[in-house]
């Protein structure tokens, strides 16, 4: 029997690991995805860019033509909201597996977000299709979710805020007050991904809603601003290690004296921070195995350059040089074991729910990012100053990876929080070893054993 | 229903992602394992290290009294040849796939060779039971397999040469040369494990029986050779790292003039290199499951360690201090992703066997030593000086994972090996390019797009 | 007395090992470059950046108002071709030896390029002036020596290719024939670095002349051309990790049927890989200690940015969080061991020249760049996304010093030559160990002690 | 000019960096010293480890006796108490700064702790000296720091405890009262170097005299305790990595009620942690020089292995293999930036004393021995099992260094030390921030540029 075509992009072995806990639905969806990135997107992403205006005045006012080819032909496909699962939103869902699914990010990830948007799979529109499907009412449904999930709208979360250490989100100072039958949001936030795009029709924003509460988790709340609200200014777009990311981008927002009525707000007063707890668990697998999927393009790219007969330095190939075998043999126990972490992280989600695996998902997003930076950076090495430019993809692809060390959470937050949360085992392991030197006691005392 | 009590060595998301693949036997004799290492081998090891005289002329001569009464009660608890797979030796084995015995290699682990020696899962007695139950004669079977496997009797892999490069097996220098109905045996070895314990009855001895031979993997033999055969001389125990690990150790040997008949070929002649090929796969599992479970006690120490009230300076507990949060943190993700790499090697053994397997086993044999030497590394600072003592386990067990990066070959021969592996794929690579590339031009002429 | 200003940004221990190899002069220029650096540049750097256009049509064509201004004050200054030596330049330098300068190059690498070409040390300038007044003909050092050294004209070095292993100089493709009393050339050529300035009047560029020479390294020679000759064709500008590097920037250029003078030849034909080899020593060093003082500049960044109280999460200061203290302890510790490396490094070259320090220059080229890059890493990560955006100027610092692992030979090419000179003390070892042998045997002999 | 013979061991580039701050009489010292090295010490070394016997009850009552030999020829060439500085010791010491004994604690650290015997400049004799030569009355030099200076006895420094977590010195525990003229002791030690050997004569032991001080830092007394004082009992020798570092050793000591004259006071009660705190600074600027010495020589070891022509495999020698030559580069580069990271520290002590050299010493303490310890595992992997095993020095050596990262202090208190002695910059930094903000604005202002 031929090997499942997934098995060009992943590891046979880490394949037949999961392989008996994929329906038979999710591995022809998934076979059926990788001959699409194969015929279809792959061919098509170098034209995706060149087709992205140059002109300031035009970057983010354009629809990219091909892209829509491709997101017409994907949903026609099948290949469309993959990562919405069935089990946990019936009503909208894909019949997949977080786990199902994850493998399928990895596949998508290869091209930055090009194959995530494509298949109507990009953040943060996942996330928010998410939240909506959960927490909206019918009214909020109909009017942005169904639009999201048919790809007709883009949306942006409005989290992150100037001047505010926001890893930390009761640090939240955007203030949403009620006036009558309104909403008045005034803030100024920033690296609102999504919202400069032209398609961009709504934002969740997250607000200080009660900010006197004493109880610091229910202060916040998550309102609905259509974008062309007054008072909604999309200030700059940021720039990510010199990339602008258009036409998607990251905004700097000013929200001035911004009013929508108050049945826009999701989920009820004062669920904001339970409203984003929950939004993270699977998307920081999606991070994460898109990740892998980068960094595994990358090593293609890197053991296709130090092959090239052509690349001849001081009478040897590039490969034959020092520490590049090395360094592809590191690369590839790097990813494969770095898969291995997300998969798992991906199956207890499915097991337990995404606040059990949450030591799962910690570890996968600290580790993952790290991982696949090391590796695209050797490729980038292995290119010598082409790595760095615009004639290859590296350098952009290092520039998303790099922000994942940060987004969500920064690294050290998230070690810091597994390492207590690996010390709470502490008190097993002292009752544990206690009751194991009694035994021994006992033991010693039979075999007259002085210890 | 309760958790298996494997978790609480393993984490939960590895165990859950492997469990359905576990036969009840396996999962019922894993349960069984777990207790035994718990209630009966935990609480002896101190005692077992007591019960070995420090008397030089003492300790390789002594049967260790604890050892022989836990040996036995594990064989009648049937844990016991753990490691022979029914699938691969019929007459012999045990109904447990690889995947099912590695997780069982790192409950064994947590004591070093302890415990795999009280289940007759140490080496090299493993390996040399694998080589005559696969290569062996009915008499060499009876004469040599049963007694092992019966636990009744010790052997010797004499393979590394003194003065050779011996990572390279065609080095072999030791002479094998045929006279009359006997094979005469001339040669210096080194690093033999077992060798110098007292029960240790026969050496599998590598030696070069075809030194002409065009073909340099068949030059080899592989020749069995009672221990007490004049001319075989333990010259002196090698020790590691300052330890000698008695009443194991390694050897030098002398082999001086060695007769032994021709019947005591073992496989038939210039097979010595394929033999040797063969009993390095499952072996190199054994020894990276160990490792981590080695490692994983030495987590669990370290844990106490740095939240033990009594260890306070500077007005904290250690745990509050600098990086060891973060190195607790880093410590668990490095041990939970490298376990499910050597599981997902082993795995694929089962499925394809070794040689299919070379490029996943190769991949843990080089990250895993360095992952938990890394691990033990830590513990052993979170002790301070004491962590480095007699006192604790912590410097023998780093003095064991230590030799794991050069036995079997060190890790640069894997690495590099690995590496060309990997290259390997160029060929592919490059044809996949160019078909991308012949697509991507119809599409940008489609598009009249210019790239 | 009071310390040197220079202890503001050098460690005091470091200047204190080479003070008394500082003259009155240097002492003096020193502490004068401090103080304009602190109250001309620092101040300048946003406005600089400002007033660079933003409109693709302008970004290469425009002379920036600020820098023609501060460039007039730093030479009223005598701030100016520091880099310059007049031991080796007696007719032209300064009189700074390279230790002096180094020194002086890490005060001026503190705003990455931007204060090297205030005061006219700016590469590709900086080299292109040394090769012209050592291999210059009086007519050509009228013609571009004298207006380069005056800051009135820029300059290029063209010597990377395109499609080619560049790291190795013998592989250089651009064909130079002689016709009649004009050499014609053609290549294509990318990485050229200040070319597409505005003020860039002349190329240095590094052709093919007798390629069927036997000896490879003479079959190269350097013209000079002048940029506004017919068929010189600038291309594009090359992006670095996303940043086009204006006004200076880095030109793809192609030279197509490029005629000159035959006496724009370069100190003779074929003496272009040795003029390569002479331009590259001291250059190293200044890359080298710009770098340090680059992140030397993040370092003081991030200090200020962990004490910044408004950065509070989770009820702590960011340096109350993991391992950031202990990342600010190393990034101190490395800096200041990287400095020293180079500091001797560039002593070496004023004892010995250049040929004499390679082995220190060559340490100082593999090892410095990392540092800086991981001080800049930590550096943004303590900024959050505000240190990959446009807000900072850190991650253009991340950009200009990952070039450097590839730019004038990439890191693995270095190390690797590096190695083989420390490979080279072996037959001296085995000497010694061989007369140490002789020696422990007579010893040995006396005592009657056997080994 | 032949170069100085200390450039067979130290790089030329650090030496020339230092040679003029050496006297004629360090010059000339240090030469010898290398002499005596290469021609005594080098080949003695094998015969001295020779001479220990094997037997336990003789490993610490047995005088080596070529190490005698050696000591007296030593003392007769005037390499004897280098390490005692006449600047600071003028009665005693030796006309020798920090700096010039730095360069001689190198070349003797070539052989562990042996060359440094030999000298009479081990610790912790060399500490001990320094307090009695500071602190010590009269009669206390008479009985005790003449015959160290002499060589005549050995000593101890008695202030690591049992089951205390001792790198605070203020949680010492043994305690000391008054009893009319004497003072009584009691309590637990161990790790204490030198107590084992044969020649110990005196403890210097830490304890609390005043424990009900509000002062946590002069609760602390150190008294002189003859080490064959009744009460006092050496338990055993603790082990390090397997080694128990006969006939020196670190000893566990019980002291149970040990009474000695009021008179055998040092320096004053409470003076215990002040007189700790000096102890410290040069020698860990010695522990630093000797690992550096270690480290080179193990490089040294090292080179000859992978040249040695006899190791090839797979045909090839052993630094044509993966990594072997990078790894060679590296070491030398990071031996040669920690030698003058130290260098600079020893520098700083001479000119500000250890107090104002604190930063310095403490980041040489936290960097130099992982670096040496990298590069004798690199020695050690290249040796192969050899490498781990007693047949080289390399594993010994990795154990004196592996303690070094705990000793005086585990990392992890120096890194925080030494990170939050840096941040003590930020008011100075926001100031300077500050300040140039204001300038900016001024500068903007007049060009009319908005930030």
């Amino acid at each position: 029997m031929a090997p499942h075509p997934v098995t060009e992009f992943v590891s046979p072995s880490a394949w037949a690991l999961v392989e008996d806990k994929f329906s038979p639905f999710a591995k022809e969806t998934l076979a059926k995805l990788v001959n699409f990135v194969r015929t279809e997107i792959e061919p098509a992403e170098s034209i995706y860019h060149a087709q992205i205006p140059t002109d300031p005045s035009k970057r983010w006012t354009t629809i990219i033509p091909i892209l829509e080819e491709l997101r017409s032909k994907a949903r026609k496909l099948g290949l469309w909201n993959l990562f919405l699962s069935k089990a946990h939103y019936p009503e909208y869902g894909v019949p997949l597996t977080n786990l199902e699914y994850a493998l399928m990010a990895e596949v998508l990830g290869r091209s930055g977000f090009l194959a995530s948007t494509i298949t109507n799979c990009a953040p943060p529109d996942t996330g928010n299709m998410e939240v909506l499907a959960r927490y909206g009412n019918a009214e909020q449904k109909k009017k942005w979710l169904i639009p999201l999930l048919n790809g007709e709208i883009r949306s942006a979360f409005a989290m992150t805020e100037y001047g505010t250490a926001s890893s930390d989100a009761t640090n939240v100072a955007t203030s949403m007050r009620v006036e009558g039958d309104q909403i008045v949001i005034n803030g100024r936030k920033w690296w609102i991904s999504g919202a400069p795009h032209v398609q961009c029709a709504v934002h969740l924003v997250v607000g200080k809603s009660d900010p006197t509460n004493k109880n610091r988790h229910i202060q916040q709340s998550i309102v609905l601003v259509p974008a062309n609200t007054p008072g909604v200014k999309v200030v700059r777009p940021m720039h990510v290690m010199g990339f602008d990311d258009a036409p998607d981008g990251h905004a700097e927002i000013i929200y001035n004296n911004v009013r929508v009525p108050v049945s826009n707000l999701v989920g009820g007063w004062g669920r904001g921070f339970e409203i984003l707890q929950g939004r993270l668990g699977p998307g920081r697998i999606h991070h994460c195995m898109r990740s892998i999927g980068l960094a595994g393009a990358a090593l293609d790219l890197m053991i296709q350059r130090v092959t090239d007969p052509k690349r001849k330095t001081f009478g040897k190939q590039l490969f034959e040089h020092g520490t590049v075998v090395s360094n592809v043999a590191r690369s590839r126990a790097e990813l494969d074991g770095a898969r291995l972490l997300v998969l798992s992280a991906a199956y207890q989600i499915d097991k337990v729910m995404a606040k059990g695996a949450m030591k799962d998902i910690g570890m996968a997003k600290f580790i993952v990012p790290t991982v696949a930076l090391t590796v695209v950076d050797r490729a980038m090495q292995s290119y010598g100053a082409e790595g760095l430019s615009q004639d290859t993809r590296l350098a952009e692809w290092w520039s998303i990876l790099r922000t994942l060390r940060i987004a969500d959470g920064p690294d050290e937050v998230h070690i810091e929080q597994i390492g207590k949360e690996e010390l709470k085992r502490a008190p097993a392991l002292h009752r544990l070893t206690a009751e194991m030197k009694e035994r021994e006691a006992k033991v010693a005392a039979q075999w007259k054993t002085a210890l």
